[in-house]
């Protein structure tokens, strides 16, 4: 059952109208799919499957799914909070299957419906733009004519950026949820365990305390390994006395939680340690930080200090101490030596520290919101050096 | 272990070569993403994970993997069968961390190399062009100049289509995990139990057994939500007495598995019974009718028989009978009223039968793999009535 009611996706789309406004923006057009579906499920509810899924969202009035095809259609009914709902053949799945019925629609008969009319619409706003299609944004611009088309993800950003008391009731499962993930994954790991068999002990797991799947791509690497910044994990054995990464994160209702943490069995040698020591206290240093107020780059100059003091430059990481989080695990804003915001209430971060030396890498990641007086950790598991 | 050597994605990339030269192409540009990473992973055997992933191939010589930034490279480096690797900006993931060193590297920069001069370049064609975003798709018209751009995701579908021995090794183990999955699904499917719940035992089952994940988003639905032929699972309690239909196949080293079946715990009311006995007799006799050098149509024909012999019309389904399957769980070739083609070996389908009657649906759905002189059934678990 939906922690977030009908009203607060009605009460979403007139943030969204707002913010139009503000821009003077008249029609939105977004797009999503089954690894990006962020800002299609942020309005609709809806969870691309197979198919693509976008909306429209005009200035004035009711905002529109926009699905692939008759296969969607009854899914798309059932489930969407839009509940007006238009299909377009380009957003069918990759291997579409033959729709007769369909294959003639395109965005010049869907917008007229939609907006109210052509006539008004001078600007036009596109969210995903970086997975638009390129196939969509030609058809859309026969549909437009004369109109300007803009980039528009920042409307998404911003109004996605503070969330609501619905939505946070859901995060704070989604870390839950994780920290029981992580607590089974690490009494799982014993020497000669391959890397996917403790990752997937921990998919066991969060499938069965009812999260929708992983975060991201999760994984756990071992050893040598431990230098990818991202992986997958692999049938290597994990050893006695070499650093293991546990990166796992879990999707509850469309929200993530995420914890990333270094562990060594047995004894912990000095290199890995070095690093341990300096991610801990930089995660640490880092949420202590933190809270309404505070400009983001005090946050980052906090970071670049225990560095320092722990002897590692800027060549030791790859990006800044902290990341917003939310229906993506990572999505704007960034904590780094260029942004420039004040810390508000409803602002949800993932503090994740990547330090490598180039051999050896690990990342340290909790979850923090910022509330009226300070922060709420939403994941505290053994935020510590860990041997067991 | 992969199941797959590096020679053999080197005999990849010289097939998608051949093809090049009958269609008269001189580059191929490739894109893919976490949830659609097929073509760029059957060249490259690389995982998109937050970044997404591309693809270059010359006309001749070696081919080249496209990611996003720093936080890709060691992990393209460490598990990419392309050795050659470039990383690209645009390709970096949706909420996008500054990495300044990479900002201003383009097509224009990366193409001339990929292809030794861009002298040669008249035509290109792009894979994945349904989902080739539009900020891409500029960037490359400016490298190449006045070459001409033109879809050519025919040539992937194409050399994917006939699956090698190792293929079908990796896919015959997807379908044992997937009939695994299936046997714990049902067994813990009982009356009061959530649709979630039942497909959290089968997500348990294919992570602990060495899948990936699912090859789609699986679900379960019951009851009047049957009539999904998409769906998600849902808190809904499943009933005694009622239609369930499980929609559970897994992802295995890249490859996928995929079974429906539908099924009743209790008495199966006459209303299911009538759509179930459909069903099943056409899933039978569709695979019958399937061997080297059968025409498509003939196969279609067969499902259309049974269908009418039912009483069912072409408005209880919505699709052929059959459609490829291997890195997408549904991938051409389609079996349908207007596809003509012959069977050949080492072709690999899902016969997925659709019905609904608007209130209640089902799907049965196996895998089938065409040898020199018939069929293997990749799945057969429980191809009957089920009443538990």
């Amino acid at each position: 059952m939906s922690m977030i009611p009908d009203s607060e996706y009605v009460e979403r789309v007139k943030r969204v109208q707002e913010e139009m406004i503000l821009r003077d923006i008249d029609l939105l057009v977004g797009y999503g799919s089954e690894s990006e579906p962020h800002h299609v499920r942020y309005l609709s509810d809806f969870i691309p499957n197979f198919d693509f899924a976008g909306f429209i969202v005009p200035r004035e009035g009711e905002a529109a799914l926009i699905t692939g095809g008759p296969e969607s259609i009854v899914y798309a009914k059932a489930t969407s909070r839009l509940k007006r709902i238009f299909i377009h053949p380009f957003f069918l799945e990759t291997s579409a299957p033959p729709y007769h019925e369909t294959e003639h629609i395109r965005f010049k008969d869907i917008i007229p419906e939609a907006a109210g009319g052509l006539g008004r619409i001078r600007r036009v706003g596109i969210v995903g733009s970086n997975i638009f299609p390129y196939a969509i944004y030609q058809d859309l611009k026969r549909a437009v004519g004369d109109a300007e088309i803009v980039e528009a993800d920042d409307i998404l950003f911003k109004v996605r950026m503070i969330k609501s008391p619905n939505e946070l009731n859901v995060i704070r499962r989604a870390y839950r949820i994780t920290e029981q993930c992580h607590r089974e994954a690490l009494d799982y790991a014993e020497p000669g365990r391959m890397e996917w068999e403790v990752e997937a002990k921990a998919k066991s797991v969060m499938a069965m305390l009812g999260a929708e799947g992983p975060a991201y791509p999760i994984w756990v690497c071992s050893g040598p390994r431990t230098n990818q910044g991202l992986s997958r994990s692999t049938d290597r054995k994990i050893g006695r006395g070499e650093l293991v990464q546990l990166s796992i994160g879990v999707k509850y209702q469309g929200y993530c939680g995420n914890m990333c943490r270094p562990f060594v069995i047995g004894e912990v040698p000095g290199k890995a340690r070095r690093l341990m020591e300096a991610g801990l206290e930089a995660e640490n240093a880092v949420i202590d930080a933190m809270e309404p107020g505070v400009e983001s780059i005090q946050v980052h100059r906090v970071f670049e200090r225990i560095l320092r003091k722990h002897g590692f430059g800027r060549e030791f990481t790859l990006y800044g101490p902290a990341h917003g989080t939310g229906l993506q695990e990572c999505e704007g804003p960034w904590i780094n030596e260029e942004s420039r915001f004040k810390l508000q209430p409803g602002m949800v971060f993932n503090v994740d520290i990547w330090l490598s030396d180039g051999e050896l890498g690990l990342r340290w990641e909790d979850g923090v919101a910022v509330t009226e007086d300070g922060v709420e950790q939403l994941s505290t598991y053994r935020r510590e050096i860990i041997s067991k």
